[in-house]
């Protein structure tokens, strides 16, 4: 093979999720195809996420800065608190730009089968958060899966003798979702959960 | 969001090939849970292809040293040129680790659509090692699409006049392959090209 340094890279890149061993060969034969300009983009670009990013003490997002600028920032809600499994469901309700209070990263949900206890969930930090900081509402943005719900049925038992609202996301048909290919749960949730209009 | 950084990242990973925003999110996040580790790691295996990895001037293929450990070879067989389009095939003939002879690579089919002339192709150099260098046979193993076959058509009538022999790779049915899978095209050309036992 041609070289020890390109099958390294490619170890590396095929190790990321979603990819193998064969998509990382043809990552690193694009990246040397245009190395001049492609390489040094690339590797600044780590360089600069890798110096920059800090996780925000607060909520668990990742920022330049610390509290993040969801957390400091004064034009958002700060009596709502929306708590999601990840970093990446927080990036999915920004690009929808519907939701302007603040958010409370869990960094998973809890899991019998993956042995994810409530120890290593972020979930004494979001307690706490709810009696110092004047929390009215806490929505639980969690997966709509079984340990999704176990995690919110967890987290809303702790906080039933606390004065805050506690929501769930809406489950149902999803929009533009045609019955034909909706699994059974969700249509028998969707009947149960039937408005009037 | 979190951060322009994050974005440009994200931005520059999404354009590898096979891959989109969405992965390119998720390649993003799996280098921040453990990016004290992770993106150095990164960062260091391409700073080392960029410095150390040149282009063959012989045969064109990646190396650490030009020519490559390949062409300067002594144990391999000096005689035999398998001409290739890229390094992917390159790399795919030298896993399965049969060959001994020397490459070239062509960079390339001849394309009509893509307008791919002769003059993009590593062809002249390819004639002039064939003069230089004493080759008793060149392999066309070029892909077995239309642009290929042209393009094998095209390199063999340029040496008509040489005294080299030209081989291509032989076409019929994969190992392990079920008829029943196989296109109309292929099954043809296995019964066309078939042989007594």
């Amino acid at each position: 093979m041609s070289g020890q340094y390109i099958e390294d890279l490619i170890k590396i890149i095929a190790k990321f999720p979603s990819l193998g061993t064969r998509s990382a060969r043809r990552i690193v034969l694009h990246l040397l195809k245009k190395r001049e300009t492609q390489i040094p983009q690339l590797i600044k670009a780590l360089e600069d996420v890798y110096t920059n990013i800090k996780v925000c003490e607060v909520c668990g997002n990742y920022d330049t800065e610390s509290p993040c600028s969801i957390c400091s920032s004064s034009t958002r809600d700060g009596n709502v608190l929306c708590v999601v499994e990840g970093i990446s469901d927080l990036w999915a309700l920004e690009r929808g730009g519907l939701y302007r209070g603040r958010y409370h990263i869990l960094g998973g949900v809890l899991s019998a089968i993956e042995g994810v206890t409530p120890e290593d969930l972020n979930i004494d930090k979001l307690i706490k958060r709810i009696e110092e900081e004047e929390i009215a509402e806490v929505i639980l943005a969690l997966p709509a899966t079984v340990d999704g719900q176990i995690t919110i049925h967890y987290i809303s038992s702790l906080l039933k003798d606390k004065e805050v609202k506690i929501t769930t996301l809406a489950q149902g048909i999803p929009v533009g979702g045609e019955l034909d290919y909706m699994d059974d749960g969700t249509i028998k949730l969707a009947f149960d959960l039937r408005k009037q209009i």
